[in-house]
């Protein structure tokens, strides 16, 4: 098996010298904690365990899988110690969630696990479920609910769940069925219901799970409106904090999948008989039945779809590293234009270069444009500044969508150019990177599919405050090509951001007014929507990998600055080249087909459509 | 699981109503075997046959794949029954091999084939190499290798193989070492060295496995041109056709691979004890140590990457159908421009049809274009007219690479799209899509690599007798367009595709121009190769539907013709209209960063191209 690479210089690129870490750490709730000299520090150490003990059992965690027995979920012991280690080291939950005090800058924790992520993608699963869980109780819990709860989970005892999806209801999880029976105690109910799709719902890898569980209390309002949100742990948490009696959860199954079979998807069954209790969060419905269950899931949204695209990044990036180490390793063949040469390493072949540029490009764009997500996001949250913060949670909203689809979008054609890469090689499991495409497919799906995300940009984004906010996200784009069209050796790639750009407001204008005429125009609001997002993604992705060659080129120029490193950043000017060339263009095609608005995918008649 | 479908429809307008088939059954090959009558008799029992006997065996073959056992491979029971049936009912080899007297025109053997394809990928992969193997034989064998071999291989007894790849030579098959041994009879050699990705290189199918082995006779040239080619029996075979000794082949391995788990990819060790007898096919070494191997080989290469093509086409073809079927019958969401409305089968949601119509459109078109391949190789190959065989020799020429490489490369995203319909459901093993992509990824792999395919476009088939074939094959593009821009209710089709057309007109005189100044330009043949042959596929494969719409137009309009019809010719002329709008126009794009050049994958430093 290969040896696990990463890209650790372009992750220190961004957290050192290309983000504005200054001001990250000074946040109050940094400042005592943090600092540039952690950075180092944190990344170098995590990448020793990701390439020691993580990645070593990531082929292991797919190859064995989650073992179902009597109602048990049992994963590899190696796993089981793997996570146990993490998070009991400080390398994992507790690193990220609000409720701890020593937490992390998301633009640190996210640097060192994406290498974790790159490392074994199911096993990090269940550190980011349980941050997740734990995120919830410190946000909207009661004092008591975050002293039975949060510790134990923070520290890796216990893991943490999201249980969202029923098996009619999934995009419209509105329509969910699990129903919460109101008891004497006014904080807690009767649970029942089955969800599926659980990510963690049933493991062994603490002594508790705690399910975060979105149900309908009785007499709630129809729709999304008239859901709660409830505390279902597996084993009752009585209230001194020692376990009571199991608490009526029963895993039904655990879904034999296409990848991440190292990560339990169970199918859960809550009160079967009728002694499953949970514990309200936020207040009881009002007079009208509503609950706001599910806006509390989704404060916690933005970052976990961030999340899920920037683990897609993870993916497709490890996958591009092991590709391109083959590539140098594997001798096959003669150069095109010297044949008489003898066989060289595959990377010489234009072909393979043409792929393995491709892979950066998309890598290391889509890189960029995820951690200036979590820079908003780290500001949005922790910044005095009022006015600031809602800028950047307006732009962090935005680029939420953007992130989550076109990250796990691009990952599997990309991973499919690191198989192919290996030739015949890639297609056995021998080597790592077709467990990277079976373990990605799941991330253009879960969190919302990529239709609800370009749905999120294209209903609610780029409308939200009369449109005002894309408008100022757009406008930041025109600021940046003002700023830099006279960039010394970029005048042709500025000229294609600036049409890019063009491309992208005009496609505001015609959505704008598709609103205006929803009768004849509605429907070319969704048919077109992932296109959209994509034209929005590409060129915010470009804008990024172009910002960072433009830094390269100045730390090029730099006198004395180590040319050990002139590689690197002789690199990244020809990445963002080759993605503004070869990448971004598809955006003026796009932009064709949306203003073109072809209709022949309502026109054709169902029957013909549907086979059988 | 699923019940399996399929478009019987559109075969049956293919080879009934689209293709010239009457010009097909007057060859004398097929004239007293064949005729239209037998068109729904065949396809209608294939396709019972593919519901009923094959699709029923395709996930036991992929959750049990094939066991190795004391050198043994072993296939599920089920699996070999179902081989066995085929052959043995005249549904195999027979129909698609040279060797038999009743064989069928390849326009009708692949039309119902494609359904056992799309039933079992694996189990058909095994069939088609028998063919592969029987057909070498019979093109270059002697009278004798013809008797003792053809009938047991075309009846199923025995199975075939096609031995190329090493482990130091996958896509230079010339820098094979696998070496041959003159012995004291000059036809019989013996043969030492190791091949590997051999697909069905150890089974359990028959009595006996006949090799196809590329190998390099003592004293031969070095590189393709000194192979030769043997017929390596796994059991001796007497000269009265009765099973001798074990003939020295061990298999070593059975490669673990992504997909296609129930067909044997061996890695296979020849003559460990010297004691490997291979029988000599054609000539022996000429003085210059020159043999003719690898050019039989590639005798067979046409039929069988196009056959690649086909196999990836019947792939991504059934997943689309799984995924239409499943768009009905999924409950979930309201509509979009009315969401009052209850919920609504996903149907009929826009996002779901683009993407069912993006399936629909690369499916037909690529099925139009395959067989318009299979008609110029039955004319080739049949034809008393010898220019008009020719010239279809030719033009199937030139489709070979750009069948093999577009039907496989698209694949992997219109798969990827059957597993996004069925959301989380399509991840789950559950569903039959998610094997179809782990199924379908060698495609783009085997039997030459994309990259090899491009090459073979741009630096051999573009050029054949100065480039006169791809001329002549580039006028009937032409003629096309100039023949039918008038036609009612597609004017601005046509114009679609004749700026299209003008791509590749462009596309072609730009790369001639690179032969003439190689020094400055020849690393751009290799570096946009691919994108070349994208463009030519998709010209070809947008006319060929265009083609179909053409003719679906003038039945609608046919007084009379079933109305029960009236559906299919209609979404015909939509999915033309799709492809045309929205899949064509990727061809002005490519053409546009072809002539643009951009060489930054060429220029960034092997360095920072290369992690760790």
């Amino acid at each position: 098996m290969a040896e696990f690479v990463y890209d650790l210089r372009d992750l220190k690129f961004i957290v050192k010298e290309w983000l504005d870490m200054e001001e990250i750490f000074n946040l109050e709730k940094f400042r005592d904690n943090y600092g540039f000299e952690d950075i180092d520090l944190v990344l170098d150490e995590a990448y020793k365990i990701a390439r020691e003990v993580i990645f070593p059992i990531n082929k292991e965690g797919d190859r064995t899988g989650v073992k179902f027995e009597n109602g048990r979920a049992i994963l590899p012991p190696a796993y089981v110690e793997t996570y146990r280690f993490l998070q009991e080291n400080g390398w994992g939950s507790a690193n990220e969630s609000l409720a701890s005090e020593t937490a992390m800058p998301l633009t640190l924790y996210r640097a060192y696990n994406e290498m974790f992520m790159a490392a074994s993608p199911a096993l990090m699963s269940y550190v980011k479920l349980t941050t997740g869980a734990a995120n919830l109780i410190y946000r909207f819990g009661t004092d008591k609910d975050r002293r039975l709860f949060l510790d134990k989970m923070l520290s890796g005892k216990w893991s943490g769940t999201m249980c969202l999806t029923e098996p009619n209801a999934g995009s419209d999880v509105g329509d969910a069925t699990t129903r919460a029976y109101p008891t004497d105690d006014p904080r807690i109910y009767k649970i029942k219901g089955t969800k599926m799709f659980i990510t963690g719902g049933e493991v062994n890898l603490g002594e508790n799970i705690i399910h975060m569980v979105l149900a309908r209390p009785e007499g709630g309002a129809p729709g999304s409106r008239g859901l709660g949100l409830y505390i279902v742990p597996k084993i009752w948490v009585n209230d001194d904090g020692s376990l009571g009696e199991p608490n009526d959860v029963t895993c039904i199954a655990i879904e034999n999948k296409m990848g991440l079979k190292a990560s339990a998807t169970a199918m859960l069954s809550f009160g079967e008989n009728d002694n499953c209790r949970g514990i309200l969060v936020g207040d009881p419905p009002d007079s009208e039945g509503r609950s706001k269950g599910l806006a509390m899931m989704f404060h916690m949204m933005n970052e976990s779809r961030i999340g899920t695209g920037h683990n897609a990044l993870a993916q497709m990036a490890a996958a591009y590293y092991f590709a391109a180490r083959y590539a140098v390793e594997r001798i096959q063949g003669r150069p095109f234009t010297n044949p008489k040469a003898g066989r060289v390493p595959i990377i010489k072949h234009e072909d393979i270069r043409r792929m393995l540029m491709e892979m950066k490009a998309q890598v290391e764009a889509i890189r960029a444009m995820i951690f200036r997500g979590f820079y908003y996001l780290d500001i949005a949250e922790h910044s005095g500044d009022r006015e600031k913060a809602a800028l950047c949670r307006g732009y962090a909203d935005i680029l939420t969508p953007l992130i989550k689809t076109y990250a796990s979008e691009t990952a599997w054609p990309m991973i499919a150019l690191a198989i192919q890469v290996h030739g015949g090689a890639g297609y056995t499991e021998e080597y790592p990177v077709s467990q990277y495409a079976r373990d990605a497919k799941i991330l253009s799906i879960w969190e919302g599919t990529s239709f609800i995300q370009a749905m999120d940009l294209v209903n609610r984004k780029m409308r939200m405050k009369d449109g005002s906010i894309f408008a100022a996200w757009l406008d930041e784009r025109r600021k940046f090509i003002e700023q830099n069209k006279e960039a010394r050796g970029f005048g042709a790639e500025m000229q294609k951001l600036e049409k890019a750009y063009r491309c992208v407001a005009e496609i505001r204008e015609l959505y704008a007014s598709y609103y205006e005429n929803m009768a004849e125009k509605g429907e070319l609001i969704p048919l077109y929507a992932l296109r959209v997002l994509t034209c929005c993604a590409q060129l915010f992705a470009a804008e990024s990998i172009m910002d960072q060659a433009l830094l390269a080129a100045r730390k090029i120029e730099e006198p004395g600055t180590g040319h050990h490193d002139y590689a690197y950043y002789a690199g990244k000017i020809s990445t963002a080249k080759y993605f503004i060339h070869n990448i971004l263009p598809h955006v003026y095609l796009l932009t064709d087909l949306i203003k073109e608005a072809d209709r022949s995918a309502l026109e054709c008649p169902e029957e013909a459509l549907v086979i059988g």
